[in-house]
């Protein structure tokens, strides 16, 4: 199998110890299935690591947007990882959720002053700062407010990542940050240690997620090392922090590389140690922004069959209750899922089909050339791995469609983290 | 100016005679605007052709999923619309709103058990069946109810639309409908006739959105006429209604194509009245399903400018305070819109820029390589237009970006229709 915690009994899909199928009827589809002790272990990687590494201090920052509701905050805070927002409703959930706010980190390209104002009332530790303007905005109001916010600055190394286009943040030519190159972010620190509401305390970059090969954390932390270089000689200020953003990737299919996320960290902590001892700057605490990582294995989604629809000589068709509603990845990205009949999966898998949502689009394609049993029908459960991340966070109501609940599982247990939506909750808004 | 509802007076924005720039203070941004009396007319170029046309008693059916939300089914039920949903929120909605659901037309590929029920439940006039486990199903419970449940049959003439892949729906292989090529839409039609509570009225197929040249109407009503005069050859069976699907173009910049839809409208009626005289069969009427073309122009979505980034010999990014969580399309499809700085309207636009959203992610995009004034910053108030049609249907809380409110404009009055989510509303199904 896949992960170690999808095993097959009797021709049903276990995961995480629990006959999915089961949960399936018990709880309706689709269905968002968790695995807690999964998630606890992915943090672990990261928390252990970064414990041991060569880089004094260093933490681990969870990207709220791969998937935010209240319960995965408990699970974050209970495993020491800090918690980046990118919005006042990531702020607002995982305050509610008793989240430690000094240890969130408020990201972003564009944070209004409503969200500025909003984050330093609930006490938000960080401010990655990204452009200029953030930088005038929350000087005043921290100002107003008589606080002194620390800040990381967000820049752009110029290092393109090899991953997805649509995850390659960290090129000059970015909608995130500040370039390098062009000597605009050498300017964005003088501005920030001009400003006497702001503490300055490292600097920030993010060169794509899905990472499946350190070269790229080697090549970003060279360029981000000789920037702090470059900052100390000019301003005299020396970077405590040194945040690579993004984490590392998760396998989605067999065949598929892997990367062992322990021994990749300690190697990237050894080369800033070294290469700071041979700048002559202090070695700065390592903070590192996973969020696939953390939460896509531990995660399953759960769908009825409606209709298989075998077009003779051409195609067949697997049509499910939900789609690019809970799961938009293949329509924005292509991406590859490996599916399983949760109800029939000792069966061959001999049928190929499209897997299919109900959106009235014909784009809602959850994953194109999948292999179900022969008689898979109308009723039967499927499932699709590895949706922990990107699936609920990116979810719409697109149709009218409800989202799904999210139930997760520990010891065994199954229990509501995110209630289904109700038609209600759909027409809430709407003024009659 | 692209559209007839939007003008420039002393530098500013005048959206359905109302300055926008004024709106997006009194309401916030992002804020979707939406022009009653468009909206009216649009409909009016349907139902006036409609009713003259060749075709007895023929009707447009508006495809709610463009843009779905109650305040849509109290200005086109006035108009006399009928209404495509395709979901139990749909349903839900339009019920709840007062919809006539004698005019409902329940659409999908994929309709659960649940859902037939509560759309019997609602009272939905027509049933548009498009698998035989959905006729099976239907079946069993319309029989449960003791009521026979009208339908149309949803069948796939083989015709490839020159549209967008994404909105290709009339092919042969298609999630959607039955293929008449494969001979399994005859099967069903005598499945459907076999029923006791079904009625079957006529047959349904859908060649695609976004038509800007009716020939592909012609092609199809060709081959679903033929099909009409083989389900009366074989079966003794003459289909009443022909649902043609989708409606015409929208025109979203300047230099695209556009279309003049009442005589289009007259030319497919007239086709089919001489092509079933032909056939010898009775000319049905003719059901059209325009979404896109009812309300995209008559909506635009205002946001704040936060921050305007010069990357010195590279690019320039304007980020806004929304994006791909309210408007994906251009993340989906790539889809091309007009952009305009509303509060400096009469500017040079010099400046180029991607126009770009909040999230924390490089693919948010609204719109690459746009003209802003050179001088526009942090505070300015810029205008996507045409964004009506499947902007606030389609968005998410990626993020957890609450979604922005909708207000209507009538006789220079705005009224909220959608109010904006609170941040209680974004964890308001998390279990705490």
């Amino acid at each position: 199998m896949l992960y170690s915690n999808i095993e097959i009994h009797d021709g049903r899909l276990f995961f995480a110890g629990v006959d999915a199928a089961g949960l399936a009827k018990k709880h309706g589809t689709p269905l968002y299935l968790f695995d807690e002790q999964k998630i606890r272990e992915n943090c672990r990687k990261y928390t252990d690591a970064l414990k041991a590494c060569a880089c004094p201090n260093s933490a681990a920052v969870y990207a709220s947007k791969a998937c935010c509701f209240a319960g995965i905050y408990k699970i974050i805070a209970e495993e020491g990882l800090c918690a980046d927002l990118v919005s006042s409703g990531e702020i607002y959930t995982a305050k509610k959720a008793g989240f430690p706010m000094e240890r969130a980190y408020f990201q972003g390209n564009n944070k209004t002053d409503e969200d500025i104002s909003f984050a330093i009332d609930c006490g938000v530790g960080y401010f990655v700062c990204d452009n200029f303007e953030e930088l005038e905005a929350l000087d005043e109001i921290a100002g107003k407010r008589g606080i002194r916010q620390k800040i990381l600055l967000r820049v752009t190394p110029g290092i393109d990542p090899h991953t997805y286009d649509e995850v390659a943040t960290g090129k000059v030519d970015s909608k995130f940050g500040i370039a390098i190159e062009t000597g605009q972010a050498i300017e964005a620190v003088k501005l920030a240690l001009s400003k006497k509401n702001l503490e300055l305390e490292g600097v920030h970059c993010h060169v794509g997620s899905m990472v499946f090969d350190s070269d790229v954390f080697f090549r970003a932390s060279d360029v981000m090392l000789g920037f702090i270089k470059e900052i100390k000689n000019i301003c005299g200020f020396e970077a405590k922090t040194l945040d690579l953003g993004g984490g590392y990737g998760v396998k989605y299919y067999e065949g598929q590389g892997e990367i062992d996320i322990s021994a990749n960290i300690k190697a990237v902590a050894e080369h800033i140690a070294e290469k700071s001892a041979e700048l002559e700057i202090k070695t700065p605490s390592l903070r590192l922004e996973p969020g696939r990582s953390i939460v896509a294995d531990a995660g399953i989604t759960l769908y009825t069959v409606g209709s298989v629809k075998k077009i003779t000589g051409y195609k067949n068709y697997v049509s499910v209750d939900g789609g690019m509603t809970d799961n938009p990845r293949y329509a924005l990205y292509g991406s590859k899922y490996t599916v399983l009949t949760a109800n029939k999966a000792d069966k061959e898998a001999s049928l190929s089909a499209d897997l299919v949502g109900r959106c009235c689009e014909s784009g809602d394609i959850i994953q194109p050339d999948v292999k179900f049993p022969a008689d898979i029908q109308r009723g039967d459960t499927v499932a699709v791995l590895t949706t922990g991340a990107y699936n609920y966070s990116m979810a719409s109501n697109y149709n009218r469609v409800a989202r799904p609940p999210i139930v997760i599982i520990d010891g065994g247990k199954d229990r509501v983290a995110v209630k289904r939506e109700s038609l209600d909750d759909l027409i809430k808004n709407d003024v009659i």
